[in-house]
């Protein structure tokens, strides 16, 4: 199979928007609370469970890291729900993803860099590949839907795609 | 106001239950995912929205430190949903509790130290101090209920309670 270089970029609020949110402080409504105290960024992620019969689930993931070059081949989706991740790792890490639709094409792949300070939250049904941690194991807390229903696909790509290094510093 | 002594206890499931869930990992369904690279600490946290014209809400909160003895005077409670944080910072954290109900009571009062490793997600109803950073600056994942409502009560304790130091490490 063929191979197509995958660029990757900084991971912005404006260029996430097709696929969902940023979850950073930047740019969010900031408020004061508890007499002064704290700083509330608010209403960073829109959790999407479809309808009654889901529910917010939260989770903690910890992840093995991946080398580079690393080829992308298998997206997956949700098509019940929204799914957040949150680094604690506070390390950057990729986020590879394919706009919601039936089939995901090759083409329409972007990948972002987080800054280590990033969520995401991707909007119910985006293809993305699983979270790619670097450099050593991390964990992410996790906020998606839980409940009846298949809310898992995959789909592997006719032409792989392949991420070859971090870009420079 | 006499103030009486709030003794602090570690954070742990059992004694944090009539209070909401504990996030952590220990003793939490364990499933690895993506092709085994990831462990998946599963469904920690209860969120309750109450009904559909609640969502579920994620922001970060940055928060003060304050330093000990802290009196503690005041207690807040959301009718309307449940309430987690998740310490960012990794270190311990105080969390202040009294049962749901329609007055807390001084002798109700519980207090725990989260080792920083876990987060806390309050039952809809439960009154609780804000969250309590020790030390320095520090900042906390939120994941509560957004949307119309008053979702915000507070109650000044009749009798004070003081928090004087950490227990012996």
């Amino acid at each position: 199979m063929n191979s197509s270089a995958l660029a990757l970029k900084p991971l912005t609020a404006e260029a996430f928007a097709p696929f969902g949110q940023v979850l950073q402080k930047k740019d969010r409504f900031l408020e004061e609370i508890n007499y002064g105290l704290t700083r509330k960024y608010a209403d960073l992620a829109t959790v999407d469970v479809s309808d009654a019969s889901g529910q917010t689930g939260v989770h903690l993931f910890n992840s093995s890291p991946v080398s580079l070059p690393l080829r992308i081949e298998i997206l997956e989706r949700h098509p019940l729900g929204s799914q957040a991740f949150y680094p604690l790792h506070k390390r950057p890490f990729l986020v590879v993803v394919a706009p919601a639709g039936d089939v995901p094409q090759a083409a329409d792949v972007r990948a972002f860099i987080s800054n280590g300070a990033q969520g995401i939250n991707y909007r119910k049904g985006v293809w993305h590949h699983y979270q790619i941690t670097l450099g050593e194991p991390a964990d992410y807390l996790v906020i998606d839907r839980v409940g009846p229903g298949e809310n898992f696909e995959e789909h592997r790509l006719e032409q792989g795609l392949v991420i070859s290094e971090l870009p420079a510093a």
